[in-house]
């Protein structure tokens, strides 16, 4: 039995979402592992009212995460200079299960970095040796890391770094190059494989 | 021994976290809960590169959510439409070791209806039926919900509402009415109490 990958990542909101999927189970596959997408929970569930769907596809997301091995996140910093607070969630909730959390972005920088750019007006000092802060005046981390330290911490305490790629333009949230080097970590660490199967040999 | 609650939230980024933590501890020891603060793990580290020293947070943070009866999480949105990533992160974490998830915004809104705020380009109609678009193209979750889904799902699962205040100017983060309802909540259905014990009584 292959082992299950949730493929967590704002890439379900993307209008091309379903082949962006599948070109991920396509290289799960390859490297051995069984890739499952969020998406295949709640496909046909009967007309519902907004808020009641949402809620059930919450608690099918949370079923099929516990149905997995491990998680790969798109940490892809989305609408802010930081992750998707679904996939953070779904970050902690697979670490919190003692299952191994690997995850990659598609842009480059530390959340500091990113954070500055984010705001026109800038970061200033807080009272010296305190750190920069935003315009609301909230602290900005400054740990020389690429998210929240709890982000980044899960990644770190799985034992795997967290994967760092600058993708083409127009391929911000689908770009799979850095999928594919947690892919390939993951198959050396958990299946012991250093390359992908032979395509034959991949076949389920 | 008082049940203790991990108070998960972007206040930790506030200039007076330490006097907003204080005031959420009394608070929970009014209710006769023990308060337990993110900051109070790591304040006596030794001199560490900032990678390490983030790393070892993260840590620490686990380390304490584990020891936690239950999370309430200050969900008001930071640097985007939704909550901080740290934050989602450890209501995943607490939610998968099936501990109850509370949680509270300071700001009124679905998340549809602050995203289309965040931008002042405005949202776009996707393929008519597909609902909402970004500018960057990406779908905006729809399901007359506070946050994402998977927050709001993880609040609800654990039977309760989640709190949405209007918090007055200025105190955005640090408004405790919808994190006192929280508490008041916990108490009902975890310790059977409807109103604070007299404050001789909650005197540990």
């Amino acid at each position: 039995m292959r082992k299950r990958v949730y493929l967590a990542g704002p890439e379900v909101f993307l209008r091309n979402a379903e082949s962006v999927f599948r070109a991920k189970r396509e290289i799960c596959q390859r490297y051995g592992f069984r890739g499952v997408s969020p998406l295949e929970s709640h496909l046909d569930s009967e007309p519902l009212p907004q808020k009641e769907l949402g809620w059930r596809i919450s608690r099918s997301n949370e079923f099929c995460m516990r149905s997995c091995d491990l998680v790969i996140a798109n940490l892809t910093p989305f609408r802010s200079p930081s992750a998707d607070p679904g996939t953070a969630y779904e970050l902690g909730f697979m670490r919190a299960l003692g299952k191994p959390v690997l995850g990659y972005t598609n842009v480059c920088g530390t959340l500091r970095e990113r954070t500055a750019q984010f705001f026109p007006e800038g970061l200033r000092a807080r009272r010296p040796g305190k750190g920069l802060e935003d315009p609301e005046g909230l602290l900005v981390e400054d740990f020389d890391l690429i998210d929240n330290l709890m982000l980044d911490g899960a990644v770190l305490s799985s034992g795997f770094p967290l994967i760092v790629i600058e993708a083409p333009p127009g391929e911000k949230f689908s770009c799979l190059a850095g999928f594919e080097q947690c892919v390939q970590q993951a198959a050396r660490a958990l299946l012991g494989l250093d390359a992908p199967r032979p395509a034959a040999v991949a076949a389920e």
